[in-house]
C-alpha cells in the first residue's frame, strides 16, 4: 500500500442527535462545510469524540455515510470501526469500504484487553483485513482503553501482519515514543498526533498531521500555530499554543465531550445532546464555561484567525 | 418487585463455537444437563466468561435463546445484556424478556466510564427499564470495567430509580462492602457473590447465592463446601475450599477463559475456541495445565463428589 | 527458628505526640494497659497506623523503647522497621533486638519499588538478617507501597533466604491468596490478617491471629466475633462483624489515621495530633464522626462487650 | 526572593559507592569536573538518580557536602531533601543551607501521600521553611511518588505559603501542564524540565533549563540539541534528539539507574554499585547494553560532540 501521509488537521468530529437523543444527521453537511472552510483536511468519524462506542452498528453506519456524502471532494473521511467485538468491527470496516471512506481506524478491544503486543496485533490484523484496500490506522489511546503497549514494537509486528497498515492515531503524551514511531524505518508510517494541547511539542519532533476533537472549533488557531512553527516564528507559535492550552484546561474541568458540544453550540452549531453515560452540561455549567472562555479571550482570538 | 433470592450456584457459562469460531449451539443442551445434574440453580449467559462483549448482538440473542430453550424447567437463566452502547443493551434486555429469560444483568459502560454513582445509576436505570418485568442485577466487576463505585451508595440511589432492581452480581474481593450490601435494609436485595475462590469467606458473611465461571466444572465441590459450612464442619469446608483455591491459582497462570474452556475439554466437553483477543491455549499449555491439575488431585476430587 | 504463632489480636498502635507535634511518650503505658485489659496479645509499633514513615530514626527508637518497657510481661511487641533506606531499616532492626522486642516486621521499599519477587526477597532478607534472632514478619500492604507480589511465591523464595522468617502481616483483600499462604507447607508460617473489617472472612479460612489499627479501640468486639465464630455461633458472629464494618465505613470517609486518633480521644485517650501529610480532623469533622458512630450505637456496643 | 532562572542543563547526579556498597566520595570531584567541562550548569544531588531514598540522613549529608565542595565556582548545587519524614527533610534542608548549597528541592511525601493540593502545599511548605534563604524547587515526579496533583494549582497555593519557592522540577510527560506552569504569571517561576528524552518538545514551549539523569553522560549532545533549536535548525535538532530517544529506549529495557551507572562505567567512570532494591546489571546485561549502544553509534556520536 502506498501510504499518503496527512499534512494538516483532521477533526475527530461529533455524532449529532435530536433532543430525544436519536440521530439527527442534517447538521453534518453544515459541519463539514465549516471544517472545510476552516482549512481542515479531514474528519475522523465515530471515534471517541464521535461517541462511536455509544452508538449501535446501524447508527455508526448512518453517521459514516452522512459524513462521506457531505465530505466528498472536500475532506478525507476516516471511519473509526473499533468495537469490543471484532466481528462487529469487521462489519463496520467492510461498510466503510463500501461507502467510499478514505481510511479506517480502530482502538484495541477494551473489555477483554490484549495481554501483549502480539495479541494486540493479531486482533487488529483481523479488523484491518476486512477492508484490505483501505489504509488502516491503529488508534492508540491508552487512557481510555487501558491498552498501553509500546508503539514501536507494535509497528514492528504490524508491518508483517497488516499489509494495509498506514499508521497510528497516537493519543498519548509519551512524545519520545511518538518521535520513535515517526522515525520508524525513516518515516515509513503516518503517525498522526492526537493530543491537541501538546500539538506544538509534536511539531517540534516532525509531526505533520494531527487528529483531535478541538479542531472542530479551534482549527484555525492550531493551523496558525503550525504556520508560525513552519516559518520559524517560535515565540508566536508558543504564545498561541498557550492560548489553546488554557482553552483545553478550561473545558476539561467539565466532562470533556459534552463540554465541547457546548462550545460548538456557543459558536452557533447545535449538535444535540450526548448519550449516557455522557451527560450534557447543566445550564449553569454551560454559562460558567462560556464565561471562562470569554475571560481568556478565546472567542475573540478565534474570530481574529477565522477570517 | 418481589425479589426471589437465589440459594445455590449459578454457572457463568460459556459461549460455544465451532473450529472456525462461528457459533455452534448444539453443545448447549448437553452443557445445561450437566450443570443441572451437578446441582446448579442457573446459568448466567453472555457475561464475561460467556464472551458477551466478543459477540455481535445477533449472536448474543442466539446464545441466550439456546440457553433458555435448554434450561426450561431445570435452571434459571440470567442474560447479561451489558454493552458499551446503552441502546444495544436495551435491545438485548427487550429480547431477553421476549424469550422468557428469568433475569437480566449488565455491567457499567466500559468505554466511557460513568464518572460518579449518580451517573452510573442513571445509565443502568435506562437498561433495566427496557425489561421492566424482569429482575435486574447490576454486575459489579471493577477489575474489568474500571468502574469501582461503592455498592452501598449504588443501592441507595438505584432503589429509587430502578423499580426492578433485584440485586448485584458482586465480583470483587472487597468483602466488607459485600457484607454491607447483604445487610442493606435488612437484606432487601439479592447480592450474589462472584469471586469463586473466596466463596467460603462470603458464606461466613451470610452469602446464600453465587455466580461464577468455575461452577461450570467444579460446581459439586463448591456445593460440598456450602454443605460443610451449613453443617458447621468448618475444617472440612476450608480444606475443600483450599483445594479450589489451588485449582484457580493453577489455571490463572494461563489466560483464564481459554484455560477454563480447556478444563471443560479435559472433562470431555469440547466447547470450541475463543474469540480474539482471547486465544486458546497452545497444545503445550493445555498439557501443562492438565498435568498440574492432576498433581493437585483435582480430577480425582471432582469424581469423588460428582456422584 | 521455632515459630510461635499468634492466636488473638495485635493492635497496630499509634505514635503519641504533644500539641506541637513532638513525641510525648507518657501516654504509652496507659494505652498498653488498656489494650492488655481489652484482651489483646500484642502491639505492632511504628507501622502505618503508628506513622513510622513520618518519624525520624531516633523517634522510632524512642517509641519502640517506650512500648517494650510498658508491655513487658503483658503484650508482645512487634517493631516495624521498614524504611525507604535498607540501611536505616537495618539500624532499626538491630535496635529492636537490643531493647528486647519480640519480633520485627518491614514493608517493601516504597520509593524504589522491588521489580520482581526475587528482588523483593533479596531486599527484605538484608533487613531480617540484621536481627537474626528475632522472628521476622513481612508486611504486605500493596495499597500503600504499590508492591503487590504474589505472597505464596514470596514464601517459597523467602523460606530459603530468610532463616528467621516467621510469617506475613497480610494487609490485602485477596483472601484466596491469604488462604494459600495459611496452608503453605501445612501451615509452616504465621500469616497474620491485617484487614480488620474482613476479619470474620479470614477466620472462616483458618486465621488465628490478626494485626490491625481498629483493635486499638474495638478489640473486645472483634474478640467477641472470634469467640462467636469458635463456638459455631455464625449468626451472632456475622451480626457483630457487620457492626464493625459499619464502624469502619463510617470513619474511612475521613482520613483514616486521624479519624482513628479522634475515636481514641472520644474514648478519653488523647494521643495528640498526627504528622503532615496527615492532618487532624477539624472540630466539625470530629463532631460529625462522633455523631455518626453514636447513631450506629458503636459506643454503646463497645461498652457492652468491654466488661 | 529574586528568582534566578537556570538556563542550561543540570545533571541529576549519582551517589558513589565502593564495592561493598559503602559511600566512596573520592569520585565526586572527578565527576564534577567532567560535568563542568561538558558545559553543564549544575548538579542535582541525592534525588532519584542519586538514590537519596536509599541513603541514611548522614550519608545524604556527606554526599551533599562532597558535591558542594567539588562544585564551588563551577556548578550550582541543588540538594534534594525529600524524605518520607518531613522532620528528616527539614534536617536535610537546614544542612544544605549550612554547607552552602545553591538550592533545595523535595518530592512529595511518598508513603502517606498528600490527598489534595492544599495538603501537598502545607507539607512542602514546612520543608521549604527550614531553609528560608535558599530557593526551593518542588520535585514533581508522579510516576515514582504516586502524587500527581495539577501543578498550576500547586503554584497558585504555594505562591502564598512558600516565600522561597523558586520553581518546579517537572518530571512528567504532560507538556501542556508544563507549558501552563512556564507561563504562570508571565513566567514568574523557574520550571525545570525533567524528562530528558522529551527535551526538544519542551524547548518548543519555551523551556530554558532542565534537570535529568542522562545529562551525566550525554550532556554535550543535549546542549547541541538546544543550540540547534536556538538557531532554528529544526531538522538537525530533531535528528539529534531522536538519537537520544533511541539511547534512552535502549537502556530503559534494563533497570534505569543501574543501567546508567553501567554507561558511566563504559565511559571510564566507575561509580560503584547501587543499593537494594536497585541491583547492578549482570555482566551479560552490561555487555548487551554496550553492544546495543554501539550499534546505534551512541559513543561515536558522543565523541563527536564532546570536543
Amino acid at each position: 500500500m502506498n501510504i499518503q501521509k496527512i499534512e494538516g488537521l483532521i477533526a475527530a468530529t461529533f455524532s449529532t442527535f435530536d433532543k430525544e437523543g436519536n440521530l439527527d444527521l442534517k447538521h453534518i453537511p453544515y459541519l463539514v462545510d465549516k471544517l472545510y472552510k476552516d482549512g481542515l483536511k479531514g474528519v475522523f468519524v465515530c471515534g471517541t469524540n464521535g461517541e462511536g462506542p455509544n452508538l449501535t452498528l446501524n447508527e455508526r453506519m448512518q453517521v459514516a455515510e452522512a459524513y462521506v456524502l457531505a465530505a466528498k471532494g472536500k475532506l478525507k473521511v476516516f471511519v473509526h470501526v473499533g468495537h469490543s467485538s471484532i466481528v462487529d468491527a469487521q462489519t463496520l470496516a467492510i461498510h466503510a469500504a463500501q461507502i467510499g471512506a478514505d481510511a479506517i481506524s480502530a482502538v484495541a478491544a477494551f473489555y477483554f484487553k490484549p495481554l501483549h503486543t502480539e495479541n494486540l496485533v493479531s486482533s487488529i490484523a483481523k479488523i484491518a483485513a476486512a477492508a484490505p484496500d483501505l489504509p488502516f490506522y491503529y488508534y492508540h489511546i491508552p487512557a481510555l482503553t487501558g491498552v498501553g503497549m509500546d508503539m514501536v514494537k507494535f509497528l514492528e509486528l504490524a508491518e508483517e501482519q497488516i499489509p494495509n497498515l498506514a499508521g497510528i492515531k497516537y493519543t498519548a503524551s509519551t512524545l519520545h515514543e511518538y518521535q520513535a514511531c515517526l522515525n520508524y524505518k525513516s518515516g515509513k508510517y503516518d503517525i498522526l498526533f492526537g493530543y491537541d494541547e501538546m500539538l506544538l511539542s509534536a511539531l517540534a519532533l516532525g509531526a505533520k498531521g494531527a487528529v483531535g476533537s478541538t479542531y472542530n472549533f479551534a482549527g484555525p488557531l492550531y493551523l496558525k500555530v503550525m504556520d508560525f512553527y513552519a516559518n520559524n516564528k517560535q515565540e508566536e507559535a508558543r504564545a498561541l499554543q498557550y492560548h489553546l492550552v488554557k482553552m483545553v484546561r478550561t473545558f476539561v474541568k467539565y466532562p470533556p465531550i459534552p463540554a465541547q458540544k457546548a462550545i460548538m453550540q456557543m459558536l452557533g452549531i447545535d449538535l444535540g445532546p450526548c448519550r449516557l453515560p455522557l451527560e450534557v452540561l447543566s445550564e449553569n455549567q454551560r454559562d460558567m464555561l462560556e464565561h471562562e472562555l470569554k475571560e481568556e479571550n478565546f472567542f475573540h482570538l478565534l474570530n481574529r484567525y477565522i477570517e
